[in-house]
């Protein structure tokens, strides 16, 4: 075999199948929800002969159609501001590498989305988290924390909101906080909104882009996957007013070439997806939050704060070691031949030890089945050999 | 604005538009041949609801189907040892994350794909061009030209057969030459076969994969994009019976979470479509070939290779500045109000200065249209002031 040594990379979380019981899947972000009819019938309606590359930086069509989208947001952008990317990873990798020398910093409150490790690994970008707590559910640290984090080094900060994993929604309060930060140290805020579509309790989502004076800072990370549940779309964009992040991200996007031209034509047409669809979604989503939280919450040592977005939680379990009570539900334990899959929230801390005591459920499956996985983590931390 | 760098990447080719005359586009490589049928109708066929995310590797049924594709050209693999990639580009990002260190070398001959460049840049890793020549159609470099640059550094060796930018088709002699040398230095072999399908005049297309011993060695990269005229679909593969390699390529592959959904539909049944449709693919670009290369032949001071594939060919101008005259054609000259954008040749080569009176020209408008764009060419040669 050749000498060459093979880089090494954080594992993704393991996909395991365990056959022979039924696994209720909570451990992974695939909504069950159905994609847009109308995003659908677009792409069996098409009908060009040669299925080519688009421009690399998206079709005008579809960056035009995106603006709409955002301006009802009063995100106020045009289509020049917009990088269609392969998916939102590509969002995430692209920004990074825009706007990040290598050995450079980015400070991200944990726990956070797992593969922005993975990402800025491969960016070789430095990863600095900054620990926020279950106690006060998952809110922004103290901007004096991330002061303390603040060297020559830094270069940005990346928020997701609704937060995956904790389902945290932040508020106006804690964005205008960060929007004082990033403007005393000249900072990239890195937005990413995967979730927006999703935010309950009738909370307004707020963005970056609302806030004053901070153009040139905010890098939007988006992305089709949860709001039109079009996951394997693979299809998001980059908004930002800062015209050399788009030209430098451009360069990135021409190394690839293009991103999918039936995507586009798709997602074109999803973004005349009725509201009733997210009304019913959004409606779908809080009857299961609200059962999955009260039934945690009703569980002998366990503590889930109640979210206001995303289709995560994140809850504190009686439990010595996350990642091997996970691995026990899936291997060792069932209740009347079932068992429960889910996120130990380790992999979504960055400091060592942190989390071990959590996990992270996603609420993709109806409420009836939701119930019955509650039933069966209830049994198993009864039994489970490690409570503590 | 914040204070961070943005990183520089070399800039892809200016795909400028110019109004008022008519331009022939011989610059870039999207065919105007039409997608197979069976392709664009699984498109049309989807019956999901969800348009969810497959597995990060492809799915289980695309790679089996795969397998029969490849096996017919005897390449002996099974679906374990394909990894699905989002387009042709990711299968040679991950080919370089997962096999080169970072600051390792990786050997090109040149000219090559200028993407390589931004790929390897992206990866950390050093490209070491190896300089083939346009008098001997841009054959093989001597071998001992390649262990003068291999070093300790040195870890893999990626040839694009049959070339772009060249079209040069590597002989059998070729490719074991290759086979002993990177046996010998335990090197990567990356194959980037992108145009396997279009091999002229009766010539076999032989793989690295063919050759005896080089198992854990050679890693194929390869796309949809030419082969079915599927540019826009953005879907490859990278094909290694190197467990090590696979396994690590899965990494990246799983940060990225998973290629489209809808491409990988419509490549499971692209891959039933009838050989008339290569046959007849293959005679059209062979007629374009031919008028091509016997036009560019006949124009005083104008020397051509006739390629045994792809559908490019780099030809010798008596000109001073392939560059220079590239944007003289667009901006300065017409002829009949037309003219004729081509790439040039600088552009593929790593040295400075190389290429420096070749151009680029991809054969995918018809054969009149190239007709007319030659004479333009004929005309413009004539009256160009860097004329040497």
């Amino acid at each position: 075999m050749p000498a060459s040594p093979i880089r090494k990379l954080t594992p993704f979380a393991d996909q395991a199948k365990r056959d022979g019981k039924k696994v209720y899947h909570l451990n992974i972000g695939q909504p069950d929800i159905e994609t847009p009819a109308g995003m659908l019938d677009a792409i069996k309606n098409i009908d060009f002969k040669v299925w080519s590359y688009t421009p690399s930086e998206g079709t005008l069509a579809y960056r035009t159609k995106l603006t709409e989208y955002y301006n009802k947001l009063a995100y106020n952008i045009n289509p020049d501001e917009i990088l269609v990317t392969v998916g939102g990873s590509e969002a995430i990798t692209i920004a990074m590498q825009a706007c990040i020398n290598e050995g450079d910093e980015i400070i991200i409150p944990e726990p956070f989305y797992a593969n922005y490790n993975g990402f800025a690994c491969m960016s070789n970008v430095v990863v600095k988290p900054i620990l926020s707590v279950i106690e006060n559910g998952f809110a922004l640290p103290p901007i004096s924390e991330f002061e303390k984090l603040i060297n020559r080094k830094t270069k940005a900060i990346i928020i997701c909101n609704p937060n995956n994993p904790t389902g945290y929604l932040y508020s106006k309060q804690e964005l205008e906080a960060l929007r004082e930060l990033c403007l005393k140290y000249n900072l990239f805020l890195f937005s990413d909104e995967a979730y927006r579509e999703f935010c309950y309790d009738g909370q307004a989502f707020i963005s970056p882009m609302h806030l004053k004076g901070l153009d040139e800072h905010v890098v939007v990370l988006d992305t089709v996957s949860k709001r039109y549940s079009a996951c394997g779309a693979r299809l998001g964009c980059l908004i930002t007013k800062n015209k050399d992040v788009i030209a430098a991200g451009l360069k990135f996007a021409q190394a690839r070439l293009s991103p999918g031209m039936v995507e586009q034509i798709a997602a074109t047409a999803a973004i005349d997806t009725p509201k009733s669809y997210f009304e019913k979604v959004n409606k779908e989503y809080t009857l299961r939050r609200d059962a999955l939280v009260s039934r945690l919450n009703k569980m002998q040592g366990v503590f889930c704060p109640n979210p206001g977005g995303a289709f995560y939680v994140v809850a504190k379990l009686p439990i010595d070691n996350a990642d091997k009570f996970c691995q026990w539900m899936l291997e060792e334990f069932d209740y009347n031949n079932s068992t429960v899959m889910m996120a130990p929230a380790t992999g979504f801390y960055s400091t060592k030890d942190a989390g071990k005591n959590e996990v992270r459920l996603a609420y993709v499956l109806n409420k009836e089945e939701l119930e019955a996985a509650m039933t069966c983590l209830e049994q198993a931390l009864k039994v489970y050999p490690g409570r503590v």
